[in-house]
């Protein structure tokens, strides 16, 4: 065998081990009986420590030494590969298991105290994570910038510099256009007789609707909506909210987009580091235009409108006008994950701005909470009430996704993007999205983004996709001038 | 650190990643997506290499042999590594990794037969099995019986002439038993409308009732229903037949049984050998006691009469009486696992002599099916139509799990000797059980055998619980000719 072929094989398994480790928080999130979560996390660190010891075996620098890449896809592998290998080098072994071990516990102290809404119950667990995930963005970044190289793990070669740029370039378009739509009359939200069955049908109806492959994945309900897993095992979650359908509606197409690109990987690349998507930014791009450019669309919601009538009666709407602006309304909302599409951005700048100051040094884990609602109150015009629509209301720090926040807002810029190039080379769209059918669109993301996976930068995949175009916000910014400028005129 | 404290904390290790492959195999059987099923088979390799790795570790020789046991648990604890480590050193790596793959892939060319009814299309593969399990055994065994090594594996301690004997015991009695029975008109099963959520719902009452803490497990459906995991994580499976109910409640009381076991451990030995259930034979005494002597009893069917009336309606029924009969009532049956408490262990002791004699070398492959099918009648009494029916019903031998069926009536003499000791100590049982409450049984369950788990031999274990008493059959025997002498007077 050729150090390459040795290498591939080597990291076949390792990649199989990731996926089962991916698999226990799955499973800690949706099946996991509550009292197993001590013992879950000794899971977790073992097969952390299988993993760590894996990405760190002396063997892979070897074959990465000698190894040639046989193509262009083996070019890539070996670029993923070598990627990974210098990053897992810099992490001490015992700092992985720590943090391993540590954020699964983070995790139920959080969701604890979230629940209580209470901060200073979940400051101290919050004040070790961040310790470590100091201590490891240093390590990591031998010298240049801790935040940017935790950053660099969700979306390689992404610069803080440029992120900080583009939500410059964002800021004052998406300021104006949610103050103008404040100022008009707040559009009431649904009204209706939601039951959990006929959201959960529909919600798989829109799953397969947008393309979703039911014998390769299963969508479950859990407390944070997430996906999970990856080839031909690639699963998703919802949750129910007796008022507000779209809560699962909107969450289920958002994760099915994240599954659609792990399912619409070309299978060659299964169990290889090309067979992921290739970074926390474009899979972003996949749930943002799967959920806001095309579900969120007139056409779309015409169809959904009808389909929605036929299962829950009367939803309080007059027609498919004022059910589409519903769909779109904004609102004076705290939480992020039920933001719309002009605020969501904003929720993002202030958890950015926030983290970096914390990774580096100059915010305190005591004072985040002030700091949180201050920031809040400037950027939103109205206070935060309790912890749990404020600090709490996300798991990201928890389990110590620090440098993952900015990855949404570049999912929603990719997306802006992604949606000019593919409104360009599909003038029916509209008229198939009215029918219920995204398939157009979805086969053209599929093709033009999903297929090839890491085989390109992140950079590269979108600008690929976009006739050789170099990704901007400027497409992102004229959807949403468009859109609510249209629906909250001046 | 001591080498024994060093020993323990890579032991700690492994159970945990042991735990970890036992939830790929739950999730296997009752959530993988269909399509999921190649990729989930590199998964399962992929761990059983790094669990392989871990359990002929040269570290382990090491610590072994200079471990010092610090009390009479540290003690157990080495008795059971060093038993283990000097089992897996006499097998050759190559032959291990040939049994594995050979295994997974004899399943399915079993799976395949079965449903074709063709011992022919088995017989080639179960040939190879065959010849690796005496392979196996030959190396267990040292110069030894290399049938009792491979039963060793099982229940550890065990002797083939003993079990010999305890069949040549009980065969008589339950021969007589079992012709007086079926001279008697046969009995009709239920008849009504079982539907499923009440069925499910029913199933979690019971066991929840047996002790069940479900806030340290779960319950799914699958095809054959099994229990899984263990300590803090000890989850269940049953399923649901719409014409017989019985189907799902009693495998749900006997899965119950092995989770209880687990559950009931005590904390202090989590993830470590003494961890766990001591043998297959002491685990299914637990699962059987709970099933049979329990929840097959007069006073625990009055009240399941009530309660199945309340859930189903008229259930075809008269009274109380003729439910108890129906609940024990023989039958002629070919399928091991639909067995009454008679005839099973005939089941039993058809496969132990047929397993004996294969491993021996005084049976071909070749004859199996002959001999099977004139044992059969000769025991039961009336032929075997198919092979789905007779030789190809029980997965065990593709897998390679030659010396486990007897286990089965291991638990059921233990579980006899249990029964006798628990109900003299425990006067006013059947009043507790009218009333739908096992608690005190399994109270004492737990307090006298469940919470030492390896603690001691597996003979000790039942010994002990049994004021000092050898186990033996007779206990077994009275209890099944009082209570089908009963059934089916002469």
């Amino acid at each position: 065998m050729s150090a390459y072929d040795e290498l591939m094989a080597f990291t076949r398994e390792t990649e199989a081990l990731a996926q089962v480790a991916g698999l226990l928080s799955w499973d800690q999130e949706t099946m996991m009986p509550r009292g197993a979560a001590a013992q879950r996390s000794e899971a977790i660190g073992a097969m952390e420590s299988v993993l760590h010891a894996r990405r760190t075996d002396p063997r892979l620098g070897e074959w990465l030494a000698s190894a040639e890449a046989p193509d262009e896809g083996g070019a890539a592998q070996l670029r993923l590969l070598r990627h990974d290998h210098e990053r897992a080098l810099r992490v001490p072994g015992d700092l992985a298991t720590a943090l391993a071990r540590l954020t699964s516990h983070a995790q139920g102290v959080w969701a604890e105290a979230r629940a209580a809404d209470d901060f200073a119950a979940f400051a101290p667990v919050l004040r070790d994570v961040l310790r470590l995930k100091r201590e490891e963005g240093a390590a990591l970044a031998a010298g240049g910038d801790p935040y940017e190289a935790l950053l660099d793990g969700f979306e390689p070669g992404a610069r803080a510099d440029d992120l900080q740029a583009m939500f410059d370039e964002m800021r004052p378009a998406l300021v104006a256009l949610r103050q103008r739509a404040l100022e008009a009359p707040e559009r009431a939200p649904l009204c209706g007789d939601f039951d959990a069955d006929g959201q959960m049908r529909l919600a798989r109806e829109l799953a397969e609707r947008f393309g979703y492959d039911f014998s390769r994945g299963r969508i479950d309900k859990a407390v944070h909506p997430f996906s999970s897993g990856g080839g031909d095992d690639a699963r998703i979650t919802t949750r129910i909210s007796a008022e507000d359908p779209f809560n699962c509606l909107y969450s289920t197409i958002h994760e099915v987009g994240h599954a659609c690109y792990e399912q619409g990987i070309d299978k060659a690349w299964h169990l290889s580091p090309v067979g992921h998507g290739v970074s926390m930014g474009v899979h972003e791009s996949q749930s943002r235009i799967y959920e806001n450019q095309l579900g969120r669309s007139r056409a779309f919601c015409h169809f959904l409108y009808g389909r929605m009538r036929d299962i829950f009666g009367d939803i309080g709407v007059a027609d498919e006008d004022s059910f589409y602006a519903t769909v779109n309304r904004l609102h004076r909302g705290h939480i992020r994950t039920e933001a719309d599409e002009v605020q969501y951005n904003l929720h993002v700048m202030l958890r950015f701005d926030l983290e970096r100051a914390l990774i580096a040094g100059d915010l305190q884990v005591d004072d985040l909470e002030a700091a949180w609602n201050d920031r809040f109150a400037a950027d939103f015009g109205y206070p935060v009430g309790r912890a749990s629509e404020g600090v709490l209301q996300d798991v990201h720090w928890s389990v110590g996704l620090f440098g993952y926040f900015p990855t949404y807002s570049l999912g929603n810029l990719y997306a802006g993007c992604l949606h000019e190039a593919m409104r360009a080379e599909l003038p029916g769209l509209d008229c198939d999205l009215a029918k219920g059918d995204p398939g157009a669109a979805t086969g053209w993301l599929r093709e033009n983004v999903q297929r090839h996976g890491g085989l390109r930068t992140p950079r590269e995949t979108i600008a690929r996709a976009c006739g050789g175009k170099a990704p901007g916000a400027g497409p992102l910014l004229d959807y949403l001038e468009d859109k609510f400028g249209a629906l909250y005129p001046a």
